[in-house]
């Protein structure tokens, strides 16, 4: 969208937050029209906000979850249960996971899935800290990668990686669509396909 | 919308985005996680961006819209007409007029409009540098202020402000829907209002 005439400190704002997801040019046209004419200072909150970013949030070196500093918020609940593993492809998903309010076991995040296109093999996986952890005293893993074509190969994967552990493997229910992101899913249909999930056996 | 775990900061940057107009607490959630998940020179670069947005865009002290420095776009444009002033009530709506690009008079931003409930009165808009520029052989004066109660009322006092000081006054035509900000109306709409212009005198 070319606004003639428009400062050009105004039009890179504007150029930035149009390239977000959800923002389209109109929509990123009235974000930077709404924070030049409001306060100076809340376009340096802002802004501040975004220095820290990156800085003060960073990956929880147990389950691979966005973390603050050290253990991240769920590995450091002596409350869930430790012996229960849920595998998601990226930090996000545990977050979506955890609005369904259902689930109190713990997590472990691959950063990624298999994806021989993108040539994403197991070794880019994290998977060294999943075969740690498996040897100490799990009982269940749910295979939560998305129900694409490669989330599923991902999952099978899994499957034949630990089935043979002495752990009860399963994969979260088919109420997740076809080709469907975690991320975009509402909370109850991912309730849902978490109480519903079926042993490995069933599922293949 | 709260997502047990979110960290902190992740959680304050999701905050202040979905402050903005057009962006809800989903999209918001959407960009923050974006914003932590591509490089960390993304997040930097507009947080660089949005931190010389008040430093480096300020008003054109002859016209009131936005400006990097001194003169503004338009008025140093000698191939504008001087003669002509369109009225407008914010910065923005320059910007929104100038999509229409039929438009190659001049302009005069007021910085709000004649507000009883809001106690802006006369004194409170740019009046005196318009008085001032009304000297300077100006032909015709277009009031291009909302369609609002407001808009309106500011219209006419400007209209009985200068229609005896030799000028033509006219106003946008009611193209503009009833109670319509200019900022939202797309460029035909503002286009056709701008062109369908009538003489005061028909206008009221
Ligand atoms: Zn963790
Ligand atoms: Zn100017």
């Amino acid at each position: 969208m070319h606004f003639p005439g428009m400062p050009a400190p105004l039009a890179r704002v504007v150029e930035m937050l149009s390239s977000l997801p959800g923002v389209g040019p109109k929509t990123a046209m009235r974000m930077g029209l709404n924070l030049l004419t409001r306060p100076a200072g809340d376009a340096a909150a802002l802004a501040q906000a975004l220095e820290c970013l990156h800085e003060q949030v960073g990956f929880c070196p147990v389950c691979g979850c966005f973390s603050e500093q050290g253990h991240c918020h769920f590995c450091d609940d002596p409350s869930r249960d430790a012996a229960t593993l849920c595998v998601v492809e990226q930090p996000v998903d545990v977050l979506m996971m955890e609005r369904g309010h259902g689930y109190r076991g713990s997590y472990h995040v691959l950063l990624g899935r298999l994806s021989p296109v993108d040539g994403v093999g197991p070794e880019q996986l994290r998977l060294a800290s999943l075969d740690q952890r498996m040897k100490q005293g799990i009982n269940e893993i749910i295979l939560a990668t998305s129900a694409t074509v490669d989330g599923e190969a991902t999952a099978h994967y899994l499957a034949n990686r630990y089935q043979h552990a002495g752990v009860s493997v399963s994969r979260i229910s088919r109420g997740v669509p076809e080709g469907g992101e975690l991320e975009y899913l509402d909370e109850h249909t991912l309730s849902r396909a978490l109480d519903q999930r079926v042993s490995w056996q069933h599922h293949a």
